[in-house]
């Protein structure tokens, strides 16, 4: 039986070696909450072990997203200084594979003015676009990693104390990246060997669209042409494979952006910029939003949708098993990286160049979709089925009851 | 009666009006420790409330130091990116405002590779050099804070609780920061101008030189010509006048590089680079330390005189009252920001382009010092005269008993 601290070991290690996969003599962008200190200083001890010649760390502070809604000048909210970019620009050309940890309160932004929220979240999208088209091709390693600060635990576990909600996240957390295993970093090789053969058959198949079909939900996502299929590990530009999020349990693509139709509804509340969106039923048509509704969080969603015209489109479509390790936990995390996991999911907005056959420059001809965003919500559950449609209309089974058919 | 949590918002407010004095539409650069997040979230409030158009705040994690001599390879003690240096630089130019907060562990880096933490310092100060010498000529509004971290307020309080030595050590810092007082703007702005009659009369005698005397001290400090007295506030290059550490109890000048002459034994520890420095005795000969000696401490004495040719030349000669606030206290503080304040004192290292008439460009006709390092380190008491020399050779009362005699 490991202890806490055992656990917690493994886990930052699995983060530097599987997540970013470090190499000797590379270099390290941290950038992680307040909170997760504790995690931060053990990466940090992984990461100059691993023989990192640089490790750079930039400690976010929640409350001052807060502080800053609630009290800046108008103009501070579009302020977005260039040099920030240029930093982490100058940064991804040197090399720095970048990890952050997740771990913020879901309700941080609860009750603040919604309008200065999306001018804020959309000014500094605008201002990271070169960032996020360098992350989108997987010019460097980056990964995503998580720690249970007290508030998001007790947004999880409500009725327990938040001692031990603290631990039951960290648990629940553990079990899905596997740092509990007597060998955790077998146990992530295997895994992402069990997600290349999906990826790769996917990719041989070459569907032209996805069918989902379940309660509120019977929509076709046409694929990007041609598309590619990425999951688990695969190598960044440099050559060197990483795991961009822990846990990892799909496979995923980029959608055609005017090749979508239908009507979806989501299987698990969706935790966005502070609020919670639960019950979302969309209709698409023509690749397009065209009805959007939800029984909470509904201005929240209109305020995504609006953005811009690519937010109403779709960037990706991922395939999870209703079986995997996340779903089998049975509890909502109230963060994408870990609820996409546990379910079948669609993203609104940017899709990523990974996702397409010849990279950034091919993204248009494809039909991959741009944004300002990209908002991933869960639509698989066991009661949804997904078939492929290939080229000549004939449908081939994908998911049965949410699992896997092949 | 004020509350603790009224006192500290005053404080805040006097880093943001007094310290950096924030104008309307302008950009602060807040540094600061994690454990003093609680006080830089009063800071920015108080910047977005007096106008400002960007925060932006760096927290600094001192463990992540500790790990890094622990742990890190040889190469990374020397890796100092320039980018961080051009972010800086390049908000400089922006107009940004600099507003640290120091509250550090001083037994940190203890039982630490001397050698390895040298190292560590002096490529950082090589790095950190162009931004070095805008701060030192004043180019923008800068101050310096504190928060009382636990280990710090343990190591001023050893015989008290945690909690009553945090408390003890807030007390301490707002009384000599003056943000118990009615009006605390008030008393700072009288404050400073009692601070700009002293600077006002040194720089209407021109001397050439001080005369320490004292137990242990008898050291001629012949001034850097033409150089400038400050202290207090005073306008940075922008124009905008600001207090750059708060407290500030002194007036000081530039020393001529290779005008020093005599023994003198400092009249309190001083803590630098994680280590105290205890009962040093030094001997100057044509600026030059030819012999240094300390209880305790003097390996890192002697790696501070090694850092370069200037190191063992003097860049500050600061006059400070044996009955101001710090001294009243009777506390050590292990922090240069208080115990600087304390006692008259002087600073190995490089001299600030402010203290030489002409600036930057005249600091080396002027026989200004430089170096990487600026130590200051406590000479004056009660015990101690100071005669002012003029360039005649008569000899002018300027401190009696540590008091001014003006």
């Amino acid at each position: 039986m490991l202890s806490f601290q055992e656990k917690l070991e493994r886990y930052a290690d699995l983060l530097v070696r599987i997540g970013v996969n470090l190499q000797a003599g590379g270099k390290l962008q941290l950038n992680t909450p307040l909170e997760a200190a504790p995690l931060a200083r053990l990466i940090v001890r992984k990461a100059y072990e691993a023989g990192a010649r640089a490790v750079s760390v930039r400690y976010d502070d929640p409350q001052l997203t807060r502080i800053l809604f609630e009290t800046a000048p108008e103009e501070a909210l579009e302020y977005a200084p260039e040099w920030q970019v240029q930093e982490t620009l100058h940064k991804i050309s040197d090399g720095y594979a970048f990890l952050s940890i997740a771990g913020n309160d879901p309700d941080l932004l609860s009750g603040l003015d919604g309008e200065r929220i999306a001018r804020r979240s959309k000014a500094l999208a605008q201002a990271n676009r070169p960032v996020a088209e360098h992350m989108g091709s997987f010019a460097v390693n980056w990964s995503i990693g998580a720690m249970p600060v007290p508030s998001w635990a007790r947004k999880v576990f409500p009725d327990l104390s938040e001692e031990e909600a603290i631990a039951r996240l960290w648990d629940a957390i553990f079990t899905v990246t596997r740092a509990d295993r007597p060998d955790p970093v077998g146990a992530w090789r295997a895994h992402t060997e069990a997600l290349a053969h999906r990826r790769e058959y996917l990719n041989q198949r070459r569907y032209e669209a996805l069918h989902f079909r379940g309660p509120g939900t019977d929509l076709t996502v046409g694929l990007a042409n041609p598309h590619v299929w990425v999951g688990g590990a695969w190598p960044a530009q440099n050559g060197i494979p990483g795991v961009p999020n822990l846990p990892t349990d799909e496979v995923f693509t980029a959608p055609h952006r005017e090749r979508v139709n239908g009507t979806v509804r989501a299987t698990k509340p969706l935790s966005v910029r502070g609020t919670l969106i639960d019950g979302i039923e969309v209709r698409f048509q023509d690749g397009q939003v065209v009805e959007a509704r939800a029984n909470s969080g509904e201005a929240t969603l209109h305020s995504l949708l609006d953005t811009d015209e690519g937010a109403r489109r779709l960037g990706e479509v991922a395939l999870v098993a209703a079986s995997a390790p996340v779903a089998r936990t049975g509890l909502l995390f109230y963060n994408t990286l870990f609820d996409e996991n546990a379910a079948s999911h669609i993203a609104l907005g940017h899709a990523y160049a990974f996702n397409v056959e010849g990279g950034q420059g091919a993204m248009g001809a494809a039909g991959a979709n741009d944004s300002l965003i990209h908002v991933d919500w869960m639509i698989g559950s066991a009661e949804v089925d997904v078939d492929g449609v290939t080229a000549d209309g004939a449908r081939e089974s994908v998911m049965r009851g949410g699992e896997w058919t092949f």
